[in-house]
């Protein structure tokens, strides 16, 4: 099939969907992808990097006559809002994307709804059709191989899906969406070099901000190659991609592909290749395993999975995050894995240090049990006892995966937990779940304070109260 | 020589230099490109790029709680004064880096120096060091592959001349200098595709932007890889290129690279390809020919020289800036090239439509008189009289390149024909001029009020009272 055309078909997807097209499993999906992220968002309420983000910001959002600081813009609040979803790791992936998602649709979606009147029903819909179009974009190319060269898919694919669920909200029509993915396309970057730094979540930010700023300003009516994403000069062939355009037409016909591929919602906080053997390590400690009674833990991994997890004994709770020593450790000790297990403190304490060595994990290619093959990745977790005898627990689908979903309980767990770690109390966390648990019905979401509240996340005086 | 610390060396030149090191001579070159790059910026007000600009900002800088229209930050307006600076493509350009250099450095430095005592000097320096880092970066890959697999290198290469700028006159360290670095490098990007639309000067805008910003979260201590451009998942690997780590560095030891290197300041607002061209129908213009004379007009160029002229018929002015029939066919019937030249209706004129047909051009590997060698491109043109006669001119450099450089009082007539296209009376254009060309004797640039004249440029209210 040819590419002629493609920008133009994704974009008419967006633009041309009639409203209530989007199933209600759907929009269920996609309220509960809210209320992930929104929660992970609040918890990032006094992160060293949000309140260095304030700072910059006093520096370059000042007001250009005078020395007032500039009140907080919908594309500041894009930015900020982005950067605070990603700023503690703890938002969803898919493997789709080999990326965040929500963490730029979420943002540029509040964004673009201010001052509009936008009901709930239509914010879940257009979520759904921004992942898809992310879905879609990624299904163009080798994600693995873009992603090998060092791209953050987060921003380089993520900004499609932000600019795509902006338009939506801006009800743009397909022309218009198109030059938005035009001016998307021309600001679609991400170094994972940056990985480990706080320029990793400020990607998110980036996403949201510039997808949103393409919206806008193809609404405008600012002009941009109809044809981007699949011209010669365009976006898969400048960042070396043969462009599969069947691969991408053939998303766009998934109903939908929220619903058929889903999130991985990330139940601890610390990097997802850790959590199947968290999984493991704390069910054998909820069955009465102590730390007392063990000689040591092996992990066997699929092969390029230690990849990321390159701190053997970390002293920070960023580096506790990218280790699977500490991770395995930690769980072992405390039974569980919160935000609060990645503090600094937390990470150096005397305890669970001297547990590190026991814990060994290597990249095996087959499985040592159970079927020999696995979908995507696996952990076989064999821990061995002082009295001589072993534990051996192998999980393919953490708890949270897309194919193992958390239950409506579980995920307002964390999302509880997330809200708790940053301050709130009872009371203010059940009002907001309320709110988002209610938005299929919302007539109209200025009313739920949303965007408000997040706002607060970005604004540093608020949170030197909250330290 | 390794390509290890090579963030950190880029940095240190920029961080580490001694005020008043970079000499007068180099001082005065930037002086002219400041005033160039005004006087470009200045033009564009009422253009129909900063209008639409202007309405899309009523939609993303609105004030997050309210309806209110936020105020002009210092983020938006390097924006939007980077986008003015390139709005008409009458902006300088380099050899080096294929692309603009000024429509980066010129807004990032007015943006940075806002709140701060900066001397007309110190601005000077920073463009200086500004557009080094920018040559260096550019020096370390193989631009012209960059260039042709899709990049726009005013954004993929200018943003680290804009946060070097920015990063001096912000006083940043070299470490922090280092990470402002990294932080830029995420977001290089900027595709060609969207060349012939508003998305390209929008590319010149969001470089000063987001290198601005850059600089100031580094400043304000966000961290960053500090050795993102050599690094294994970093700049260069990313975009596929080998680095070129010696020749970066050698440029750092240019004294200095603006000096060495120079700018090619446009005389005329089209395509520089048609420059040579231009100059020599309008020298035989100067020498009494006229369009009644004319049989055929034959024009032999360079290999690839035709590449960016893909309007044989021009309707829009936008069009007959890509055009080498109407580049000549207007300057032979008009006798010169202003920007006025190109608006719709002067594009459309019958009188000089009937011309085009008389105009070809074609491609030549030897030029046809003369030298059979050109160092970087050439035009001979050749026009036959209906009288039978013929004229034989050739170009290589045209006037205002780099080698053949205007006299400051062409560059003060080009300036002064900017700001009178734009509606500013003499008196005005003799104030802004003369403050610029007091740069370097100024304490504090504040009270040139340069930035003020420059956001006029950005205000839609005041664009229309100019319509």
């Amino acid at each position: 099939m040819s590419a002629e055309g493609l920008t133009g078909d994704l974009a008419a997807f967006v633009a041309d969907a009639e409203p209530g097209a989007v199933d209600a499993e759907t929009r269920a999906a996609a309220r509960r992808a809210i209320l992930d992220t929104v929660g992970v968002i609040l918890a990032a309420r006094g992160d060293s990097t949000m309140t260095t983000l304030a700072r910059a910001r006093a520096g370059y959002e000042r007001v250009l006559a005078g020395d007032a600081p500039a009140p907080l813009t919908v594309s500041e609040f894009a930015l900020g809002a982005g950067t605070a979803a990603h700023a503690l790791d703890f938002d969803d992936v898919t493997d789709t994307l080999k990326g965040h998602p929500s963490v730029a649709l979420v943002p540029a979606l509040l964004a673009a709804a201010q001052g509009r009147a936008v009901s709930g029903a239509e914010l879940l819909e257009a979520y759904a059709l921004g992942y898809q179009v992310a879905v879609a974009v990624a299904d163009g190319l080798d994600v693995k191989g873009h992603y090998k060269q060092g791209w953050h898919t987060t921003i380089s694919i993520g900004i499609f899906g932000a600019a795509a669920a902006a338009a939506r909200l801006l009800k743009l029509d397909s022309a218009a969406t198109a030059r938005a993915f035009g001016i998307a396309a021309t600001a679609a970057s991400g170094s994972r070099q940056n990985f480990g730094t706080m320029t990793k979540p400020l990607h998110a930010g980036l996403a949201a901000m510039l997808g949103l700023r393409a919206a806008h300003l193809a609404g405008a009516g600012f002009t941009a190659d109809p044809g981007e994403l699949e011209a010669p000069l365009g976006y898969y062939a400048r960042l070396g991609q043969d462009l599969d355009a069947d691969a991408v037409r053939a998303t766009l016909t998934e109903r939908w592909s929220l619903r058929q591929r889903g999130l991985n919602v990330k139940r601890y906080p610390s990097c997802y290749n850790t959590h199947r053997s968290a999984d493991n390590i704390l069910d054998l400690r909820a069955d009465g395993l102590r730390a007392a009674d063990v000689e040591s833990v092996h992990i066997a991994i699929e092969p390029r999975g230690l990849g990321p997890l390159i701190h053997h004994r970390p002293t920070t709770g960023l580096q506790g995050k990218f280790s699977m020593e500490y991770v395995v450790a930690a769980a072992l000790h405390d039974g569980e894995l919160t935000l609060a297990t990645f503090t600094d403190d937390r990470v150096q304490r005397p305890e669970v240090r001297a547990l590190l060595p026991l814990v060994r994990a290597e990249e095996v290619a087959t499985p040592p049990v159970g079927e020999p093959t696995f979908r995507h990745a696996y952990s076989v977790l064999t821990v061995r006892r002082t009295d001589g005898t072993e534990h051996v627990v192998r999980t393919d689908e953490p708890k949270g995966g897309a194919r193992r979903p958390l239950t409506d309980e579980e995920l307002h767990e964390k999302f509880a937990g997330c809200l708790s770690y940053a301050g709130y109390s009872g009371d203010e966390i059940a009002a907001v779940a309320g709110r988002i648990d209610g938005l299929d019905e919302t007539a109209d979401i200025a009313g739920t304070g949303l965007a408000q509240a997040v706002a607060e996340v970005l604004d540093a005086r608020s949170k030197e109260n909250a330290g």
